[in-house]
């Protein structure tokens, strides 16, 4: 029996809680085998989702605010002093816990970067324990960010010009993952969000006006609109399918007034935005806008785009919000590289389907003359820039201190549309998009066939 | 520029705004136009997503902890007065948010009851301002938080009595959808997860040992195993895979003490975990469990059972924390009746694929002798229980304050357990599942045909 219902937060209270439960066991294992040493841990993703040929890197702020703010406060350690998983743990880890900082160097791809399998999106270099322990919190921010501004972005690509709006919050995962899908489409192209906390935190425009519950709840469709128009007359898009689509719309004209435009959330979207844009534009309201929603992905958009459907603005939920047709990014987060004697030794894996490339990494993008972009290499990060090449990671935190400088949202979002205008359309395509070339260094192919040599050539224990 | 990165964490001082903009600005209209009758909703779904053949309903506790605390404070309600999409609305209106509290009743059936597609989950009752503005926030918890206890449910069935225990924070939807998923799993039937924040504040069983990067980070797999045992007597899941799956058991062995278990991440399960089982038990160790994990779903655990492998636990992570093939439940939230003149209307919407059935609402559930679930009832909410039938929902709140017990996450999964105990096999099997019977009362059906009647027959402005 429990009195108070729980909000289920997270705060940085608790956060350092928000993580696996191996993270703390292992911090807890190379604590007591004093495992002091430095470890570079990469964060990438093995392969594309389906119909994705880039993915638009997000998350990269939260992760920053995780590491400047990570705190194992007073009641968090005592829980864990006390749980029995940890009886036999030695007192002087929970003290060690309760004086955690973090305290490494990260270098990270800008927010908004366009990356591709293989790249490192963020590499952390910190004492083994510093720089494993966050690989939860870290992951579940990139993950899911990075999925939704790649969402948005093939949304936006379908829309061709027209905005699109992000109006999924009631199907997000929980309230916060609703206000990170706000920020995560708007990064990736999106012209706003109806979710208010997002306006609120981040300055992102905000879109809504009413619900079928509301033009229900008059006695006729005319009142309703007449009365949400006398409170808002700038900003009534009203939502005209209730009862008949086109009727909706007449009984809109027959007030009278400028209203700023008419919401299409079921049916026949072509046939029915057609009509609709007839009937204003010869009431005169050539400049109200035509909005469309109901269950919209990148198909039926880009098919109501190929048709000319007159619509100006697409409202996107479900599909968007929670990335509906690869609701989960395989983003990794794997040691990379460790000092061993103050040399720095490079691990990788070699399992057959898994096999990652040791050593710390740079990722370098080459463009032609007029900026487009050509390929990517991949090499050590003490390599020179390849010519032409432009290095993708930043150090973004020094010694535990952010150094470099961040954009807003705003700015993440122009970055975005910048690089989408430099990727060419071969690679952008919708669906059956050519692969963007990753090219590996050849320093970086010789440490892998070191590394699979030491490996298959020696009895690994 | 920004120099401080955003935690973008939600809590009680900007909940209020986590929410569609339309709420707010259809509370101003409704404000404005002095529409202060009494109105109810439901939340239900109207089908089951592809492969589920019933919900697990979850997420009742943070809707009500909501509704107790949700207020709209000083900075929000500034954010919102200089907003531009609120210039033309009066100024009572936001001293009329500033004074907000949530006073309505609110039936829910208690969490973990099971449902089927048209029943109310909850049902609001309050001035339309109240029951309506609060929709955004309850549909993103009860959407999330049931599609992840229902998902958890199909891989308890699956997994055949073996525990499943849900790993899938790094791939959640961010931290707060991590915790959630956490607990809804938990509600669902898991065993536990790893999720570290779920055992803190919902005290949910927490598992987990160590991961191949720990592996790797010694010079042998002996070593690491070695001193993880030495810190870990009694809970060391030694994770095997890393090189060799069976050499890796071998090398657990040749420590020649108890260890707790092993977890295979990879490679063919079934030999695997037969063969390790076989190695575990010619070395006396009868009692070390096998943990079977790496991208596993109900398909494949179904499979792994079918044939006996002898897996103890299984660990699921991408798949149940983002329920990864239905990831998006469709619940809504309807008008379904209004105070109109001190009496209830009822309303409803006719469009073809969107029927709803008016008035408010209860669901009678009726069991045989046996106490097995025969069918449910679909009724309005007057109506007498039918012969053998209990009423699923129950009163948690009454003019906005917490009524009736309700019980903790741990009372909540045993409540589970118990109903599918009694849920016809038929019904719950993992594919082609019978439909379960809802029928709807008589009475319902008349209230229903006068609506329609009434729509079709007049002129609706």
């Amino acid at each position: 029996m429990t009195d108070t219902p729980r909000s289920l937060f997270i705060d940085e209270e608790n956060m350092a809680l928000a993580t696996d439960l191996y993270q703390l066991t292992m911090a807890a294992a190379y604590f007591q085998n004093s495992c002091t040493q430095r470890a570079t841990f990469e964060m990438f993703v093995r392969k594309l989702p389906e119909h994705r040929s880039f993915l638009v890197s997000a998350g990269q702020e939260q992760v920053l605010h995780h590491l400047q703010h990570l705190r194992f406060s007073g009641p968090v350690v005592d829980f864990l002093r006390r749980h029995p998983v940890f009886k036999s743990v030695s007192p002087e880890f929970f003290d060690f816990l309760l004086e955690f900082r973090f305290q490494g160097d990260v270098w990270a791809m800008p927010e908004g970067t366009l990356v591709f399998p293989t790249e490192p999106i963020l590499r952390v270099t910190a004492p083994i324990i510093q720089s494993q322990i966050i690989e939860t919190y870290l992951l579940s921010h990139m993950n899911f960010q990075t999925s939704i501004a790649s969402k948005a972005a093939r949304l936006c690509l379908a829309a061709e010009g027209r905005a699109v709006v992000e109006f999924g919050s009631r199907r997000a995962h929980g309230p916060q993952a609703a206000l990170l899908a706000a920020r995560a489409a708007y990064v990736g192209g999106c012209a706003g969000t109806s979710n208010v906390l997002a306006g609120y935190l981040l300055g992102i425009p905000i879109y809504g006006t009413i619900a079928h519950s509301y033009v229900m709840s008059f006695d006729s469709e005319t009142e309703a609109f007449r009365r949400y128009f006398n409170v808002f007359p700038e900003n009534s898009i009203l939502l005209v399918d209730t009862y008949d689509t086109l009727e909706g719309v007449q009984k809109a004209l027959d007030m009278k007034v400028n209203f700023r435009g008419v919401r299409l959330d079921s049916g026949d979207l072509l046939g029915l935005s057609r009509r609709s844009r007839q009937l204003l534009d010869r009431a005169g309201l050539r400049d109200a806008l035509i909005v469309g929603s109901g269950d919209l992905n990148e198909e039926i958009i880009f098919e109501l785009t190929s048709h000319g459907a007159p619509i100006d603005v697409f409202g996107v939920g479900t599909e968007l919000a929670t990335s509906k047709d690869a609701p989960a990014l395989g983003g990794i987060y794997k040691l990379v590289e460790e000092q061993k004697d103050s040399q720095a030794v490079p691990k990788a894996k070699f399992s057959s389907d898994k096999a990652t490339y040791g050593g710390a990494k740079q990722a370098f993008r080459v463009s032609d003359e007029r900026g487009k972009f050509v390929r990517d290499i991949l090499a050590l990060a003490d390599e020179q820039a390849p010519r032409g090449g432009q290095p993708l990671l930043e150090q973004c935190m020094e010694g535990g201190v952010p150094v470099g400088n961040r954009g807003d949202v705003h700015a993440t979002r122009r970055y975005v549309a910048d690089q989408l205008g430099r990727l060419p359309g071969a690679y952008q395509r919708l669906y059956n998009a050519e692969t963007y070339p990753v090219q590996k260094s050849p320093k970086l192919e010789e440490v892998r066939r070191e590394l699979e040599e030491q490996y298959r050539g020696q009895p690994r224990s």
